[in-house]
């Protein structure tokens, strides 16, 4: 079928016109379809049929992206992208992604199970909600979708395999731009406070900042050890007191893990600091806070703990074979080889993490939790804040040893006492 | 047509077919064809037609690859790669690489221009012939094709298609399995000198070394830097005393940079190193190491000043754009960017060109300056020191500041005074 927009009409004959759906939704009830989507990337229908328990999700891409008020033309393959991450994400992590039902590259649409009763976690996070399952959940996807995708886990020959699938340049592309190098110059596209004017311009002006930036730019682009989401920031995560799933992996492709572990971190820290607004009570504020920072080192701490454990458990990767390591002492370097990997995964975790709390003050893209503070001047507090400690994360990278340095930074700025 | 393998008969009556070659060979005259491959990898044909000025060369994959006196399945599609990166040569490096006259996928072959007059380097440098253009070459060659492919030249999207071209999953297998791991552990093929069985335990059982070509064989799976030749010591490479022609990039994919400097650099080590044996005058084989070891050191300079002056002057790439390094002191923040990319390229250069000194001694695959050496306790004091200089590359490799460092290592280990 040649590509056509659907609209809340057409969508429910297209959807009468998929057979296996059937198993999940009666299509002979009367279906209803709305759009929810923000218009600006996709078009996203929740489809239901009065039976709380059967609906789904149609997901399908606009040949355009819109931003900073003009067209940006976006190849429709994007939805390729995401099915085939979700399917992975599945995959490797049940539970934690939503469902695939159907997929149609001409239409360049996914029909997907409805996260009803979930909600995209900015909001809850900005009204202090808590998700005891959280760091348990999160960290399992990024172990378990990190881990089996990297040269650990994969033979040489899978792993290229997975690389050809997911080169994607033109989402590449948008992350190339707006996280690493636009932010950082002039770009008529960027929006900041006026009031961080002077911090915005010392950051544009910050040679050794500037080498780091590039540096991580440089590891984006060609480190290739595992499919990443790539913009696994909380507006991607969707959750509740019990569940977790991650969405929108369009981004996909083979990059650095610290990438993804980076974004989750760093959206917390950036929630964080949203509550010197949010939270004007110092106790309520203090306890959220540290809520968070504790959430911070248990996603790293649990994150690190899986990856090992997968890693000795499923030693069959490219890098390196269990033959490799049998000789007196191969035990022990062996898990020295994982804890070096490890290490490196945090130092990137920090640059990477800090490379996009900055863009997220200077560049195309905001966060909800911060561009909600009303008062301009309110809200340079949280600002300036970010780009001290986003700063600071980039710089020191390759001298964190520990989440707790990470976390330490964001204490010694904000003056959060535990 | 279907893949046929040739022979000398059915070789010549394919090359009347190719009306196109009648601009390079008069094919209307006798033609002649024999067979000059060594029969394990590939066929390679010179047909002549009795006029010295006409002849071509015709590669042909055979569909396995003989090694360790085992049949070994090999892609045939290994030609196209050799193809797509030869053109890519003679676009990028024009007269350091064989022209292609005509390519047949289906027949996995390749007619190329005969380099007649041209010698395979390594048997000159073991008769201590002297190269005045090599270093001049080489630099260019390795400068132009790693430069004008990496994402300092190209843009995002088409450094992308680059790499989505050159998915090379099987002979990055050879390289994967054969450079970075079978050598340093029990595997059947590997093959050394009886004498040095205390000295390849020892690297074996070297944890710290072990580790480092773990991280070495990492850099080379995941750091898809540019279009490297993966293959590139001085068995690939054709020269006379006034031409150089880099041969043989089946291997050809997105990697480290510093591969194909170290593949250089290190076969001229290792060949410095088997002229204790083959110039037993000390005065001849003294002048004729220090040749060799101001090569290494002219290769690197005239590379780097190259490079650089390319990024200078073709500052185009996605790694960065111009406007991101335009304030005050940005010329010299892009200046540091190219210094400490030089800086990252010679660590490479060491730990990959130490680990590929290593794997040569104690692999499947040796080379022929020193395997040429009849008696065994004279080539092990070759190998010997290889062992010891390839080690120390691959350890000290990130303390390396410039290319004195490493043949400082090379004179202390082997004694060669300038």
């Amino acid at each position: 079928m040649a590509y056509r927009a659907l609209n809340h009409d057409t969508v429910v004959d297209y959807l009468r016109g998929v057979p296996a759906l059937a198993e999940v939704i009666d299509l002979g009830a009367p279906l209803h379809a709305r759009e929810v989507g923000d218009g600006n990337l996709n078009l996203v229908f929740i489809v239901e049929n009065g039976n709380a328990a059967q609906s789904v999700v149609l997901k399908q891409a606009l040949p355009y992206l819109r931003v900073a008020g003009e067209s940006w033309p976006l190849t429709r393959e994007r939805m390729r992208f995401e099915t085939q991450a979700l399917l992975k994400h599945n995959e490797l992590a049940p539970g934690l992604a939503p469902q695939v039902y159907h997929f149609d590259d001409e239409m360049s649409l996914v029909v997907m199970e409805n996260l009803s009763g979930l909600e995209v976690m900015r909001k809850p996070l900005v009204g202090r909600q808590r998700f005891p399952n959280f760091a348990d959940h999160i960290s399992t996807f990024l172990a378990r979708s990190l881990f089996f995708t990297s040269d650990f886990y994969l033979t040489g020959l899978e792993k290229k395999e997975l690389q050809a699938k997911f080169i994607n340049p033109h989402l590449n592309k948008i992350q190339e731009d707006f996280v690493f190098t636009n932010p950082f110059m002039t770009s008529p596209e960027n929006n900041w406070n006026p009031l961080l004017d002077a911090e915005v311009q010392a950051v544009r002006r910050n040679s050794e900042l500037k080498l780091a930036l590039a540096e991580m730019k440089a590891s984006y682009m060609t480190h290739a050890e595992a499919l990443i989401h790539s913009d696994l920031h909380t507006g991607s995560i969707m959750a509740n007191a019990t569940e977790t799933k991650v969405i929108d992996p369009e981004f996909a492709f083979c990059g650095p893990m610290g990438f993804d572990v980076g974004a989750v971190l760093e959206n917390l820290v950036l929630n964080c600091l949203s509550h010197f607004a949010h939270t004007p009570d110092d106790e309520e504020r203090r306890a959220y806070q540290n809520y968070l920072l504790d959430l911070v080192r248990a996603i790293w701490e649990q994150f690190a703990a899986k990856f090992d454990a997968l890693w000795v458990e499923n030693n069959r990767g490219e890098l390196m074979p269990a033959a490799y390591w049998d000789y007196p002492g191969g035990d022990a370097a062996f898990a020295e080889f994982r804890r070096r990997t490890l290490a490196r995964i945090l130092h990137d975790t920090a640059g990477h993490g800090g490379a996009k709390m900055l863009r997220r003050m200077m560049g195309i893209v905001s966060v909800w939790d911060i561009t909600s503070i009303a008062d301009p001047a309110q809200r340079a507090v949280a600002e300036r804040l970010a780009i001290r400690i986003g700063s600071r994360w980039v710089l020191e990278r390759n001298g964190i040893e520990r989440v707790d340095d990470l976390i330490a930074i964001v204490r010694e700025e904000a003056g959060i006492t535990p």
